[in-house]
């Protein structure tokens, strides 16, 4: 199936793979189906056969494969270890994986300037690590941070909870280094904190999803790790009380550097795992952290305890021992393997709305979750509006799945007239890709697409995602 | 001079004026030579007198006239209040200036979330007001923050000393409400502070200097104001030591929210004006400001005192009343009237290195000054290497001009040697445009010009601005 679309490109498929030999090297190419069809997934569980999968190696080699794609008209899709959620890495149609895992080597650690250079291989979690020997992180914290890359993370903006005080990559990158569509080079941003010569190509870059340019290089910025972090966590009656007390936390000068929420059904639903009882009446749960200067840290947990605070509260926790912070994380880390169990599979959303909005969100979704008789269970960073919505189902159930997609269509509407968004990090892919129309005007979709066409003349760099079929 | 620039555009004046008239009104335009005048310049005193100025009033009216605009393929430059320093401003084509002075509505503060929504013409100032009664700020802060604009401020991507640590207007905006060179409408970004669909045309049009797009609405992401503020004043024997204290400040947890620099040439210039006696022996001098809850503020003093200790500290002074911090700052704001007297004219520029070249750049500054006999005094925001580069001279001694554009052209160079950027906040206008392609590599470049096809296909918005001739 895969090498006939790579016929209906017009391409020859042993020519192409040949000269592609002479640019890798055999132990950087993989042709046979079997070794290629790890490549063809991700997080998603989407699949496409990839015709070949190439290990990229330095800027100069993947300029040659691009360039060579581009004269042969092969789909090329970059990938660093397949976490994503929506697709976006999958070989729609066929061609050539370009996999990121070789380039995996920080290639200049510059404590003085707050900042690292890396290739796009490097783990997050390596970024860390090299930052943290001198004191630093970087902010962009995904729950995949052991395995996802840095090229993932920029290729979907993908950020996770500290982004309410620290950002998303898009806050924390400098510059790129980068190939075009017909496989040329450029230099995107700066080596500094400022810096406003030309236009911001960089940001542009950030969040395409592999579809204008190939990054082989990152700077990042880095900021200084806080001396001190507080855990805390409020349990409430109800899920209005917690909103309510998720507006007035973000509306005082403490900000936090986390500030979770699990609903009632995943509270339900993680109760057995949990170290520490959760109250019966317990109808929604907020972890919060605060963290800085040891000097300050006590006065911050008591703005944030007071800003928790209203009727509906009915406890509020602070860690005092490094076992109590495990342990409150313990409940929030048990859901992922709990929504295993329960349901076959989960329709994952990360839908954002402004912090405000939260209240009418979840009720909204309450009535959609009876109204469509599907199971919906909420958590996510409520300090950014960015809620996880996991819509239970069984693949098998036929007519549940039917409820499910109507429901899902209804999720989103819900989303934009509460000045929302689709997607907080996940991004777009494959699988929102027909909702996109529903958020971006037309104008915009139109110029998005004039500008894919400015950076990828021939349509090779991952195809068929973002945009509508 | 400019009803021929726009005969050799095809246009017909008269016509294009009719039809302008009956959109906009008598009130909101002007067509009078004398009346057009001072609409023709910016803070860069280069002048071009535009053939008619016209008022926006609001979105579909700016929509109509840019319709009109691209139908008679008449230039069309958006003005804030003229304080860029570049000519980015400046119709040199002639044809319209849309001045964004009369949409000056704040549209909707939204303390729950942050966020403030406004018309271009609102100052920064007024901004700062508004938010500031719900204990908030915007961060971009440019010196002429009472009279600039946010337009301004968007299309230059103007900060100030507090982007050291709040960040540039990148940073802080986001969404925007815009007209293409077509005079469509587009909405760029989210009114959340996460989102990742599609695109970020938001940074795109954030510092493309009224290029790409005419913003007629910004959203901007407000940031609560500290509880206290210190003001702190380092000086040091050498240039040397005092670089080698902004970068043990930067690299340490406590972030400064202004480090400013001014040097030796800047001392000397300011000697008469400051009202705390600055020490004989004085070569630099660092203007640090730290804030915070006020339970840590004086930890933070402690570890900037701590930072900025080295053997060429002559004078550390620890604001401790109002009128201490006034006496402080006073040196820093005698700069910009000393420079005024001791010189007729400067060339202002605003590079950036990483922080720790600082030293190289000012050493190499000093060579170039000995070198072409300029007299160059240096001031700025230390924090982000952003140092603002004055280079007195006498427009009327023409071997002096000569000496002086010399002397630029090498002071670009050394600050491209050290891994720098152009421009930090002034933006590339007219005045650097001849210098972008030794920053911007010519893939870029391209690409930056097929963008702004897209947006503005008959290169009426701001022509000739940015790109080398």
């Amino acid at each position: 199936v895969s090498s006939r679309s790579l016929n209906t490109l017009n391409a020859d498929l042993e020519t192409f793979l040949s000269a592609l030999l002479k640019v890798t090297g055999k132990d950087n190419l993989l042709t046979d189906s079997a070794d290629c069809w790890s490549y063809g997934y991700d997080n998603s569980r989407l699949h496409h056969l990839p015709d070949a999968v190439a290990f990229a190696t330095d800027h100069e080699q993947i300029s040659a494969i691009i360039k060579l794609c581009y004269e042969y008209k092969i789909p090329v899709v970059a990938r660093g270890r397949g976490t994503g959620t929506t697709g976006a890495t999958t070989p729609v149609r066929g061609g050539l994986v370009l996999s990121m895992e070789r380039m995996n080597r920080i290639l200049d650690m510059d404590p003085d300037n707050r900042s690292i250079t890396v290739e796009p291989g490097v783990t997050n979690q390596q970024v860390q690590d090299a930052a943290g020997e001198h004191g630093f992180f970087w902010p962009p914290d995904p729950t995949s941070a052991a395995f996802c890359t840095v090229g993932g993370n920029l290729a979907y903006n993908s950020a996770g909870p500290r982004a309410v005080k620290y950002g998303t990559p898009r806050e924390n990158t400098l510059g790129l280094h980068a190939i075009t569509g017909t496989g040329e080079s450029i230099r995107t941003g700066v080596r500094t904190t400022k810096g406003v010569v030309g236009y911001d190509l960089t940001r542009l870059l950030i969040g395409s999803e592999g579809t204008l340019a190939i990054i082989s290089e990152a700077t990042l910025k880095l900021t200084p790790k806080a001396q001190s972090k507080h855990t805390m966590q409020a349990i409430y009656t109800s899920i209005d009380g917690a909103c309510r007390a998720v507006s007035s936390i973000m509306a005082q000068p403490t900000i936090p550097c986390a500030l979770e929420f699990i609903d009632a059904a995943a509270i339900e639903m993680v109760r057995s795992y949990s170290p520490a009882k959760l109250p019966e009446q317990a109808g929604a749960l907020l972890m919060i952290e605060v963290d800085g200067p040891v000097a300050g840290i006590k006065h911050a947990v008591d703005e944030i305890r007071q800003a928790a605070q209203n009727e509906d509260l009915i406890e509020f926790i602070n860690a005092e021992t490094e076992k109590d912070v495990a342990d409150l994380w313990a409940t929030r880390k048990a859901l992922s393997p709990a929504l295993r169990t329960v349901a076959p599979k989960k329709i994952n959303e990360d839908v954002v709305v402004p912090v405000s909005r939260i209240p009418e969100l979840i009720n909204g979704l309450e009535k959609l979750a009876q109204t469509h008789d599907i199971k919906i269970v909420n958590f996510g960073h409520a300090g950014n509006g960015n809620i996880h919505v996991n819509l239970l189902i069984d693949p098998d159930d036929s007519q549940q799945m039917q409820r499910a997609d109507a429901c899902l269509d209804e999720v989103f509407s819900l989303v934009l007239t509460l000045n929302g968004t689709l997607s907080g990090e996940h991004g777009i892919g494959l699988v929102k890709r027909e909702f996109i129309a529903r958020e971006i005007d037309s104008v915009s979709l139109q110029l998005m697409k004039a500008i894919k066409r400015q950076f990828d003349p021939h349509d090779i760099l991952n195809p068929d995602k973002i945009f509508p079929a």
